[in-house]
């Protein structure tokens, strides 16, 4: 094997792909310098790149006398991404670019409970006719990411035990979706995704980030060193069923009683609003009562925010998190939630922990799950091993 | 730049060294098949290491006919990592190979309240007398570890507000040591490093892990994804001083009050057996009484595992961890402790959280805090950047 041939075989055609994905064009020969690969190696990858799409002329260096050299970019249009944040009552659909920007978005209403034959065929249908009016039909794909109301195995794409997804335990959600489109299908819980969405898209720069999830139930999602935390069985972030300090004896709907969701969520607070008959039914009531000024509504969201504070003030002393980001429906109630939740942190946390600790608004709103579940599939599908796989 | 030439610098050392951390020997040919590196850069690579003793003749491999090709093999044993864990009262010292086994350790009664002028030229008159004793006063050093009782800005080094240790505030523990032995030194949280301790020495296959310590105070560390969690001023895992259930309105040496370890420390312990007439001062007599079979200290004991599992209850719901290790000088009371932390745990958690969770007594003992010392210098120093730093 003379260092004339390259290497055989892909290997570091996927670390050359890193370097290239932060946008900057580059010579071969910086491509060369950074990695220590061999220039025909280099060469030989570039090609396999060239041929794929995936890399493209980035036009000629400044010219500094000799003949310019041509330099190389990441074509991030090479492929597009599927996305979809389902919830209990609609879905999110996106399709996105290898940045994991959004092409084309559009909701669609559906219901969680009519199970996965319904659902997942309802996904595929929103992004072939996205595809289509995008114009996008004869890009090929790189991935699809799915996220779920509830617990999901990650490595295996399947709900585990989610309350609220009647038809869903142990679902081959990968397999159903992959039949349609032969390219990796990856799933994980909404607040996970919504928690890779807010760090991917707004706060690259927080290591340690958590993001919770005010809606008809109470969800949370963990960045840990700059990475997704799921824990040991997808688990992680379950703050809604977590004993509640005044919570009492309130019944949930998991079947315990006493959970933060019980007193705190969207569906709790226009349950309690009833309670004083002021008709609400779902949290986009309780929103809409604040912002008509109804004062009561006011105070259920401010004391439902005190009360989340209560139990994330335990997870800021553990966790020690830079920031903490509240997102939901009912965060769209606005100043009222996270003023309740601050004030209880701010009380109850160590104050080494608090010192530096920023409590804000979610900075993509309902888009949040989605970027995620598209991030999900981006750092998958050009991760160096699987795009080494890929040329192989 | 021919082929022939390797390229210039130290690019990809690292990445050649960090392979054969495994202890695997490999011919050069393997080296470039694996790595993609021109053949003359592994050359050129391999001799720099050999220089510098980090990689060292491994054999032949078994001859198939031809010339039989040399093999490489990583040498633990090039640098000694000079490790130690500072506790109240005491400190453990060691020294280690580039794998962070021991190769001496030694225990030094010492007051962390003497202040760091006083403890860390104990430290360091450890050290040396550990280097000559085991006649290694010609081996070179990788670097030094230092865990302490309190929090620690991980990059700096410098303790940050620690409750506990007088005149350390800020303390630029670094530079004392730094000038002593010209290496990097590392300084961090004694708990982090009890769990860092345990997953490298014991559990390396638990991805996400919490290590409890339950001595005269009560602290935590978290590894997630396979790395230690820190957080983000360092202070992740401050178990001992938040709120506990059952704690009432009992005072803390923090300065607030219903702290969990007010109620559940060794010290804690000590002052209710004392309530009750049964003489007691420290976590150790707690113990002795426990393994002599008095009744009140082993209820005592048990009652306070209940309050720390109460506490953890809370973070194995948001954090979902598949194993917890309980370690400290009240975890030597044996089952009693383990006892009372799993009947809380398993009664307060998320069933999807308990259902695979693991929880043990440490398996290293007062060992775990040094092990994890070495490790968070050998992961730094054998680290591919550093590595190519050094060799720039």
């Amino acid at each position: 094997m003379s260092d004339d041939v390259p290497l055989p075989g892909s290997a570091s055609v996927g670390e050359l792909l890193r370097l290239l994905r932060d946008g900057v064009p580059r010579t071969r020969n910086e491509l060369t310098t950074v990695t220590g690969l061999a220039r025909s190696t280099v060469r030989a990858r570039l090609d396999m790149l060239l041929d794929a799409g995936l890399v493209s002329d980035g036009g000629n260096e400044a010219s500094t006398g000799g003949r310019p050299a041509g330099r190389f970019v990441f074509n991030a249009r090479a492929r597009a991404v599927l996305a979809a944040e389902v919830g209990a009552t609609h879905a999110t659909v996106a399709v996105t670019d290898l940045t994991g920007s959004p092409l084309a978005v559009r909701r669609i209403e559906q219901d969680i409970a009519d199970g996965p034959d319904v659902v997942l065929p309802g996904l595929v249908a929103a992004w072939r006719a996205m595809l289509a009016e995008a114009d996008l039909g004869s890009v090929r794909l790189a991935g699809v990411g799915v996220g779920l109301p509830g617990p999901v195995e990650h490595s295996t794409g399947r709900p585990n035990n989610p309350p609220i997804m009647p038809g869903w335990n142990g679902y081959d959600v990968p397999a159903r979706i992959g039949a349609e489109f032969d390219v990796p299908v990856l799933a994980d819980n909404e607040v996970n995704l919504m928690a890779l969405g807010e760090h991917t898209a707004c706060f690259p720069e927080a290591q340690h980030l958590i993001v919770v999830k005010v809606a008809t139930g109470i969800g949370a999602g963990f960045i840990s060193n700059g990475r997704l935390h799921r824990g040991a069985v997808g688990a992680a972030g379950d703050l809604g069923h977590i004993v509640a300090p005044n919570a009492g004896d309130v019944p949930c709907r998991c079947g315990n009683a006493g959970c933060l969701e019980a007193v705190a969520s969207g569906a709790a607070i226009a349950a309690a609003l009833r309670a004083k008959g002021i008709e609400a039914d779902t949290s986009a009531d309780v929103v809409a009562l604040v912002r008509s000024g109804n004062l009561e509504a006011g105070k259920a969201v401010r004391e439902a925010g005190r009360d989340i504070g209560e139990v994330l003030a335990t997870c800021v002393s553990m966790f020690n998190p830079s920031l903490i980001v509240v997102g939901g429906t009912v965060a769209l109630a606005g100043e009222m939630l996270l003023a309740g939740v601050r004030e209880a942190i701010y009380r109850r946390s160590l104050p080494l922990a608090t010192g530096n600790l920023r409590i804000v608004g979610s900075q993509v709103g309902d888009r949040a799950g989605v970027l995620g579940a598209a991030a999900m599939v981006v750092q998958h599908v050009l991760s160096p091993a699987v795009v080494d796989r890929q040329f192989a």
